[in-house]
């Protein structure tokens, strides 16, 4: 039993506002320390046979991540 | 300037409704390799002055994270 670690961001340049609007509220409340944030969605998948691994890279690619505004990383564990 | 990122993910034993959709459905796209998935969120945040990177960790407690159902982990970068 493998694991396959997909990170899933948006590209350099791409505006988030989930995180433009974190990091105003932090300010808000008084964390100032914090500078601005940068927010990723990880998915660890369960491959049982690792000789299928490349599937997980294929599901990343069609299903997991918009290439228009997100890239996606895949790292086997 | 230093960069702190939070992962926060489900407890053990606690069921996360996308995870078990999406791999519902990679089952019926024929994606029979994967046998399970597991998704968290990280928050990478810009600490300009790492001696105030506490306040990630407050962030994260109090603010990301529902300790009722997820977990968090912090790591200075």
């Amino acid at each position: 039993m493998g694991k396959v670690r997909v990170e899933v961001s948006y590209l350099p340049g791409v505006e988030d506002p989930e995180a433009i609007t974190i990091a105003k509220n932090l300010h808000i409340l008084g964390f100032d320390g914090i500078k601005s944030v940068k927010i990723s969605k990880v998915y660890e998948f369960d491959v049982p046979d690792m000789k299928r691994s490349g599937e997980v890279t294929e599901v990343a690619r069609k299903l997991l991540c918009n290439e228009v505004i997100q890239g996606y990383n895949v790292k086997e564990e």
